[in-house]
């Protein structure tokens, strides 16, 4: 024990003294500048409010990089241009509807699944089969056929941090509609992936296996799920109307946009930070991911403002299609391995706008423990947890082809499972100075990682 | 510095193996407990919707004393009274209004200061000196008479702990009025003490030195601020009407609200646990203070709910008056003082309903040494800082006249001060899960001062 205290020691105090103290007035620096000058907020007010929405193929989404091409060269990137790559066109085509035919009709308030197909503007009904778990579903796989499985897996409210209730309720949307139709379901309803107290439906992406029909697929608001859950427990026959109108069109054409500062000493050596520019079409995207998208703008044009230097390239990459193709990040990867690019770190923030808490690495122990010497430098800012394993969806492809070291910046979750993929993923929800001590810390790693290396 | 490493390293393995696994569970029951069937959240919405504002002296106010009465006792208090204490009664008299009085009328989002006195019904209209500091004021004061003040000391915005920047700008709303009054003003404008990105004004109290005028006083939404003191600085005669219809009524009676639960080893040791009734007449009150009230009821409620028997004394007190007198916390004291009770320790929540951070304690530093031991206890539920320096405003006199050692719960402060005083102070603006995450780690924090003592 005491061998491990020594150590922690070393680690504690090996940053000579007066690196400490020019860090910690670089940050300072950095800090101030964001907080008296930062451009993220009106940067996230202008592609909120005139943007808007920016699902891959969509107008919005060329109206996405048109906005991100100008805002990179107005807040300081050297170079910007876009990377081409195919993307998915995922249209919803319509108003969703939904309701449970009882005597009385009771509206459910859903929106179909990001690349599921529609039922056709006839709609279908079908008798609803309420199962809670993939178990259950299998246990009771005789009863499906010719209903509508509604799956009514709950978010664990009791695992503090929100992703982790996300991860082990997120195969429900993913997987659900596939593992449904293979039993003869018809369509799917799945409890929308939140802890929220409203009833706005949650979307987000689902994934068909092609071995099973590919069945419409909608997420429902959680109050309507709780009465829907609570009528086939009361042992009604409860039958649904299901109308969408979603459709998947032929690949089109995206980019990721990309901005760039040139490093003075290892030019060679690109740091990658990002955020995904697309963003589900209920709403504006705001947390998801237009604030990762600002905030990494902002680390550019902050560092420049207070005249530093980075030794390594920096590049700011706004990444096309994470919602339902990731083939923004795929594609950077890919092109970067080609042409036999030197990835030395990357950073996504994609975890809202939220205030921030820490930052999750996928970097070896050694790098850890070196990162972790910086944690002094980082706390009056708000993160106090550097901790291995993180990286963000963009930046996982860099890391699993080229080795790369990754981060993610990790927000306060509480909130970010209230708007995710809902219509109230809205700017009003996002707060100025949480944003802003978010991009902070950013270029606070940044510049760390840039001056010391990892 | 080894020597320093040996301490840390005591204190961080001092609790044994065994204890610390047994705390950590019990905490962990606490959490699920809350996390699971928490009533502070619904609580709450009872609080700002069917009770909602409750100034001291108001209607509310009783109503609140009501609602506090008959939640303590449903929540589980063993024995719910009353201590009366006298109350200003202080009244907003009417809608008040401001404009600029030039060619084209520009409207004023403004609210008349808590305790100030009103302009009286026809209003007056003055010519408005802008003055950015008490400095300044000094420098200018044979400018002032006969004129308006316009007080536009702005919220230091480079503090990360946004509470020191309310410290730093406060002394121009509670003494602003008096120190203008001195030099002949005839009313004072007081930037709104907020870093928000809207218009709201914010109230709050202010205090007459009788030895000068009682002035008019009213704070300026901060867009309505910048706009007065950019057409002051393009040197235009800037004249401003302002009407107010506030008032001092005679004191009146009011109450604190106590819960107890009778302790089973010391039960003459009490254990504070407290938050104030009373709120703003504008808004709801819902982070201030409805949430320290709710997630304080919360600790008691979730003790019991997992079966632990306090060893002392627990009390729950919603204090009366905090906002514009202290009366509530100061007969709280008195009165422990006549009595002879002896208050072991007390924690108070007024900084919001915010995702919890840390706590800050007015302790001993042997008694500091000894709380963060029990820090890795509180990191899974977000507490991450333990310091000196903290308490409430309502416990204040315990510590004062009792020497009673004190903690607040220090909740993320970014979004506070877009709410504090204003009229957005709504339900809607509080999250469920870190309102929970609050009462959970001051349930902790009781828990662990109740087993072991300080």
């Amino acid at each position: 024990m005491m061998h491990r205290m020594f150590v922690l020691y070393l680690l504690t105090f090996s940053l000579p003294a007066l690196a400490r103290q020019e860090d910690s007035l670089q940050i300072r620096a950095i800090a101030d500048e964001i907080l008296e000058h930062g451009r993220a907020y009106e940067n996230l007010r202008v592609l909120t409010k005139q943007v808007g929405a920016r699902l891959s193929g969509s107008a919005g989404m060329y109206k996405a990089e048109a906005w991100g091409k100008k805002t990179l060269e107005q807040d300081g990137a050297d170079k910007v241009w876009l990377q081409e790559c195919k993307v998915p066109h995922w249209v919803r085509g319509g108003k969703d509807e939904a309701y449970i035919a009882a005597t009385r009709k009771i509206n459910l308030d859903i929106l179909a699944l990001g690349n599921s197909m529609g039922t056709g503007p006839k709609g279908i009904k079908a008798p609803v089969i309420l199962i809670n778990s993939f178990d259950e579903l299998e246990l009771r796989k005789d009863e499906v056929k010719g209903k509508i499985v509604f799956y009514n897996y709950k978010f664990n409210n009791k695992l503090v941090k929100t992703f982790a209730a996300y991860a082990d309720a997120g195969k429900y949307r993913s997987q659900g509609p596939s593992r449904a139709a293979k039993y003869g379901a018809v369509a799917v309803l799945v409890r929308s992936m939140s802890n929220a107290a409203d009833n706005n439906p949650h979307t987000g992406g689902m994934n068909y296996n092609d071995s099973f029909p590919k069945i419409p697929a909608a997420a429902v608001g959680l109050r309507d799920a709780n009465i829907l859950a609570q009528l086939i427990t009361d042992k009604r026959d409860v039958s649904v109307y299901l109308k969408t109108l979603a459709k998947m069109l032929p690949d089109t054409i995206g980019h990721n946009v990309i901005g760039e500062l040139k490093g003075s000493e290892f030019p060679d050596q690109i740091i990658t930070i990002g955020g995904h520019l697309d963003s589900w079409d209920p709403a504006e995207g705001a947390h998801d991911d237009g604030a990762g998208c600002v905030q990494s703008i902002e680390v550019l044009r902050a560092l420049k403002a207070i005249g530093y230097k980075p030794k390594r390239t920096i590049r700011i990459v706004l990444f096309a299609n994470e919602e339902n193709g990731l083939r923004g990040g795929t594609k950077y990867a890919e092109e970067a391995k080609a042409k036999g690019e030197q990835h030395y770190f990357a950073l996504e923030s994609d975890a809202g706008g939220f205030t921030p808490r820490g930052f999750g690495f996928t970097v070896s122990d050694e790098q850890l423990t070196k990162i972790r010497q910086w944690l002094p430098l980082f706390t009056p800012y708000g993160v106090f947890e550097l901790s291995q394993g993180g990286g963000g969806a963009d930046i996982g492809p860099l890391n699993r082809t080229l080795k790369t070291p990754l981060a993610g910046l990790q927000p306060d979750s509480q909130r970010y499972f209230d708007i995710h993929h809902a219509r109230n993923d809205v700017f009003e929800a996002v707060n100025k100075r949480e944003l802003e001590l978010g991009a902070i810390n950013m270029a606070a790693l940044i510049y760390l990682v840039d001056k010391y290396g990892l």
